[in-house]
């Protein structure tokens, strides 16, 4: 028999807290202090029906997983639940008159449309998340402007007629050499979750990279995959190795063709901008100077589990559990690539996590080009497959980084955005119109397949330079300027004489 | 006997379709699937009069040359056709507002104004097919601000009363070392079109380049020639050779004096601004991913039959079919240079096509400052005329480019915002004021004759640095800059609170 | 027996001037000339209650000091003082309206922040008196912005688990390697002055440098402190080597760890933000060209004692009147560093007084750079500790510090800032969101400890590159930019015609 | 006895001309074609009172010189001279609103200011003629801003606490390594002209250079001088050389202490701010292409006689005729500089004529830094003066040319700013102002005394470094940017509707 919403409303705090999720009861009293994101979040739906926030940032297995069976109290007969009466919130009027206004797909013919599609109708909170980065996001926008450093020799009087951008990445052949990389949280764009960028991977023969921090389940974006549809796993180690080895070895039964071992984050970053959105609260013991952990946003809630303590001596351990090519995920130095190569992993992803993680970090095509003549100098060039990702926008990035020696590039928060703003038909067209960009960017460079691109198409000289300063939003808006005098003063006025 | 308004009006979908133009009635049913421009653009005028819009795009010789006598349907009696009643476009009024508003011709001080003048009061889609260029548009910028990197090292006490600036390139004497370069669709700016640049020409002893993608017929243009005016034909070379066999000894004959082969350009670029000012249809099917080439703006219409496979291999060809002296035009890269004196061509047009096409392609003054050393290294800087255009806007950029040791500069966008602002006379101008620009600088930089100028004018050290990151106004535009904290929140929203 | 107010009201002008300072009254008649501010801003209160102006820029036992106690005329009956009548100052009302809506102390999430709400809730003066810097400002912002052409190149897979950023300076064990260090007149921003500097810093265990210049007395601050606390003695040295012998053993004998003697202030510097935030008074004979010296800000009213003459030979002299260890404060140079050492100091701070003196002054981070590689290549990196402060607000900035070779760095600007806004909480936060920084990004780096940190995890290509010009604001806002023409000239109006 | 107003209007065209000046009447008839800024001008005034137009621009004995003494038709009554009603132009009447509100003297903190001050309250044309230069006035601004690469490098620790900036240049003692350079029309900024700045130089112990295009006549400002004052001065070479040998004579005569020549203006540039402040006519025919030469500013109209084919050959003429230094004014490469040595010249500036002629012209001070360490190499850095002018604003910008081997700058504009602003007076405190920056930094730099700055106080490594791209303000502004979709299109409307 199904418990009533009175049932559950008398459990509404600390001492006895229970929550709705899918029309399904559950007593956390005792996981409160154990939640990753913190008590107060739970303690705020005690009593009530918290699946809309629930939804976004749990995989749906999460409460089987993590709850005891004891604990799961049965059905709700929902039409007993008091509802919420919502005020209007003018903000969301707002955002929903845009979500109305919103431009025809057709009208976005590049990335960054989808971008600004995105940030004008995306929640406040959601779009924090997804856009945010490390500090002053100067990584972030560097992994960008890197490019603006590399310009183009290109051949002419060269036979483009056909052209052939297909490629093959640690072994699999797909039709144009970038990847969905993993990213976290994609219910917050879209209901559905990473299955959207799944199907829309199998549509354009693109190989997808799975996240840990997913908002779906592992498994239900593997179910999602048709045909021979290629996918990699992205991973954070896991402090328990027991639960690293079932996820990988569960993948690896699963199909993955590639596990991609993220060692960039022994944290996860401090993203302000994500921080800022959350915060909405003016309680009254905020001015305490102590709190700088309660509200970090969604990517600190999420993350706890991290192993800080991963290292060189785990990577044997991973080649003894898994068949899987290995790749490491977040190398930021040519020493480390080296390295990476003595200890026989197959692949590494010059990356600084999308700026999300240190800023100041250079980015990934930058190393690429600091590595790739190392390699060369010493034939190691084909010992491993290099991938880099951050910034990437345009197919002339792709074209640049391919140029320089990288196997395939990732792209993340692009396809995040046109799925975000338009579902899959958005990131459908956002595939097409790089492939679009790739045919014709690679004929206007006198390249008619990948084998044909070489570091002599480019010219790099500058891309070492890092002397223009990059644009620190921060300080430049917060510094006071110099002023010249415009009129006489006026009279002056008691209190602020001149007395010093 | 003339055929009525309402016979036409009849044929007035895709199983039967008639169409006026300039009076006469053409059934071009049989054509709609080859239409380069696409079979929508001509069912919009199915049944009706679509003068208007055919004119600018297509030379007047269009019918007659590719549709079939059988189709030609004769007069029209153009009192019978109904006049579509057109609603006032508030937009269109503005613009007309701004016509009425025009600066004086005698206010434009630089080539600029012509620029600033023309985005003011030109019709949006011109203006957006005349000014776009490719992607991001940093070639376009760069070409510019190429310039800038390059400072003059002025020689003082040299007698300069007397300033010759007159030049000869391919043979030809010519008032001043700039020529009118190939631009495509003059109609646009001004209903005479190509012929007014011409006339221009003319008066200022000046040669014009005569581009294959005119608006005018190359007959009308020729026929506009006055005296020993001289005039070079702009190639695109056509999948089917004997149509460009065709072409180039017709030129040869009408007395053309050099063939300048286009070879940057396989594929004509996506110029996104062009594409977006085309776009007004909110047509109720076009959320489908796929079609991102049904609005590809001018330049993809007129431009399918471009041969992409067009190769070094091709020269000897051209050398057996004309005696004019053959120019490649677009080429980027010193390479090419040293291959294009091995093929015995006469010229090089160090040319990235006005950044309509490659984005991150190096300016043509960056290429000319590579190249040149290297043909004086080799002995080989007599063996060809060197070319360059790209951003010229003042005759300090003319004149570093002949330091540098070209023998003359194309300059094609300043002079069709000019004869789209002012007509015959606004070109008319802008040679003027490059002439006295001209005078006044070989004056200050101490040269009193083109043989005066020589590289050791220049201080160039800065022009191969691109460490400025040039600006990317569709990412700088998008990014959400950081917020610092303005004040207290606000009483939080349902909806709103932080709950990750 | 208490004056009454009418008693002191009588004595107000230059000829007998008494004031009234937390309610005792002195005649200052026969000081006024000697007054370091001048006697015009005493002679405002001549007569009057001058306590509110008197506090922020006099240490309390000044009166005590520095008037002699024949002039100590006694207690004044308050209650028989006339209040001025103020009027409401427009701008002080907005101002308290800012300060009513300031954001909360939690949502300040990095030192800009403070910054920001300082700028919005302080006094005009106090934030001109904090927040200038020397002539165009150039030098200041160079300070922040010289850590941005420093990039990491961070180290993967080391085992970060456990972070230690404890460190020793000048032989104290502290918290983090950075200091407070000195800057003057603390109670423009608190009215409790630099003892919340020094509660603050007791909680966090880190370093507190006691400027000359501070508002509370010298041994109010030192008595602020608490348990095995440790300060520095900043010192300005005075023209009279007696008195700066006496305040040197006097800091010695209260317990002060270290002597920094400032070296880069023989006379303070122009600081026109200060000196425009005093300018109030409209008086009638200020037209005359010639008193550019009346209203100089507060810099120059407390500095007239600083003796210009200090050199080299003073350092033994110096060594001989204490053991406490001696660095100079505002090296600026590689060649002064060695000489330092030759003469047996024990520290050098890297440092260009935050902007404040000379303009165009190097930042200390990248005199750093220059210095250390000479110090290694001679041997003499550990003969002598190097410190750096100006314009740090990131602990990336520190980091890029250590791992060019110093001890610690000093902040001054952004704690005042934080205690302005929101006192000793607002420091606590400042130093706490430093420290949660610093352990993010030492994992991010993989540098578990202090000695961890190596110039081999930092690319400086960029540093000594100063290629892009700051930003200069005076001359870039007055600068009357080109204009191209708009519309047609207006009919043309006497006295405004073409005549030249 | 005098003319009657009517008698002088009856003579009011082309065929009979006459003008008042200072209430005498001229006939100019014959002069007309003659008039260097064009007979349209005159004809203006033709029958009127043209006084108010002629002060600014015509030194005082002009008509007396150049119009025969038959043409002077005697006094006129002045109260018989119908006065013109002017309209009430609300341009003009703004202005006067500014000049009311203009901020007292004592709030111009720097030389920027005064122009801030300047550029509200001057009259368009004036402020356009002193503030305009070349073309995109990129030299101008290139002049302020190579002083911003150049970096210091202090010496601490040396006693400074007498500073002494007094110099000598050409044998002449002054109090600070400056001079008033010759800037031309000292009236349109003040009624009196160039003797106010003479006055000022006075004061201060300043040497003036006298300008030969100023609105003084050059008696007018020898006669001002005072005492031992010095005076220098400067050249334009006239086509008549008997003119310019009876200049040059008479002002040895005198007195003057040094001649320099212009060598950097075979032609006064064309400066377009110039030109279109004068643009306010909107007569119907203006719209001809090739009137290019009408209203070219002041510049043009003033500066007819100037040799264009003045050489190397006639140094030796100049020093036959004079015994007074010789330097020349506008020296721009260092083989230019060992030329003029090898001449026998005493002196050269390096100079771009403050941007107003060549633009791209690099900064005297960037030319300082090639020529220095060339003619040191070669042993002749004592066989000749170099002085540098263009862009200096603070006395850092002094600092740095005298390090570099400068023996002093020259300053124009400014000094112009300071006299339109607020008349002598104003000079006065910008003198003052230099001054007291010139002190202050000297004892920062550790620097007693000229003798004491030397090379290694600066770092100019990134001198020479252009690859930050001056703001061409034009290009800027007139470029189109890119824009992302905001919404989604209107209906459509006919007449836009996509079509190609």
């Amino acid at each position: 028999m199904a418990l009533k919403g009175s049932d559950v409303a008398a459990h509404n705090d600390a001492k006895s807290c229970w929550v709705i999720v899918h029309g399904k009861a559950y007593d956390v009293t005792e996981f409160l202090p154990e939640h990753p994101g913190g008590q107060k979040i739970i303690l705020k739906y005690a009593g009530k029906d918290a699946t809309e926030e629930f939804d976004p940032i749990h995989p749906p297995d999460t409460l089987d997983k993590y709850l005891d069976a004891s604990k799961h109290l049965g059905p709700v007969d929902m039409d007993t639940v008091e509802v919420e009466e919502k005020e209007d919130d003018p903000e969301e009027v707002e955002r929903l008159e845009r979500v109305a206004q919103k431009p025809l797909l057709s009208q976005c013919y590049n990335l960054h449309d989808f971008e600004a599609v995105a940030r004008r109708i995306m929640k406040r909170t959601a779009w924090g998340y997804y856009s945010s980065a490390a500090d002053d996001e100067i990584t972030m926008r560097e992994n960008h402007s890197a490019f603006h450093r590399i310009w183009f020799r290109p051949q002419i009087l060269v036979n483009v007629e056909t052209i052939d951008f297909s490629t093959t990445m640690l072994g699999t052949k797909c039709s144009i050499p970038f990847y969905v990389t993993a990213t976290a949280l994609g219910k917050l764009g879209n209901p559905e979750g990473e299955v959207v960028l799944t199907r829309a991977a199998h549509k354009h023969d693109i190989i997808q990279m799975i996240p840990t921090l997913a908002s779906c389940s592992f498994d239900e974006i593997v179910d999602a995959r048709q045909g021979d549809q290629v996918q990699w796993l992205q991973l954070y180690v896991n402090k328990d190795r027991e639960i690293t080895k079932r996820i990988v070895q569960h993948a690896e039964r699963r199909g993955c063709k590639g596990l991609f071992i993220t060692v960039d984050a022994p944290q996860l970053g401090r993203r302000e901008k994500d921080m800022r959105s959350k915060f909405t609260d003016p309680g009254s013991n905020v001015q305490s100077g102590q709190e700088t952990d309660t509200t970090q946003g969604a990517a600190r809630a999420i993350s706890t589990f991290i192993d800080p303590s991963l290292s060189w001596d785990d990577i044997p351990w991973f080649r003894s559990i898994t068949d899987m090519p290995i790749i490491l995920k977040g190398v930021q130095r040519v020493e480390d690539v080296l390295r990476a190569i003595d200890v026989g992993v197959q692949g590494v992803v010059l990356s600084n996590h999308g700026g999300r993680q240190l800023d100041f970090a250079r980015s990934g095509v930058e190393v690429l080009a600091e590595t790739m003549p190392v390699l060369r100098e010493r034939g190691l060039d084909r010992r491993i497959e290099v991938f880099v990702d951050g910034g990437v926008r345009r197919a002339t990035d792709i074209i640049k980084c391919l140029c320089l020696g990288a196997k395939g590039v990732g792209i993340g928060r692009p396809f995040l955005y046109a799925m975000s703003a338009y579902g899959q038909e958005g990131v459908e067209r956002a595939f097409q119109l790089l492939k679009d960009e790739m045919e014709m960017n690679m004929r206007l460079i006198g390249a008619a397949s990948i084998a044909d691109l070489h570091p002599g198409l480019l010219d790099t000289r500058a891309l070492f330079s890092h002397s223009t300063t990059p644009a620190d939003h921060l300080s430049t808006s917060t510094y006071d300027p110099l002023a010249v005098p415009a009129q006489r003063p006026k009279v002056a006025r008691p209190g602020l004489k001149a007395k010093l």
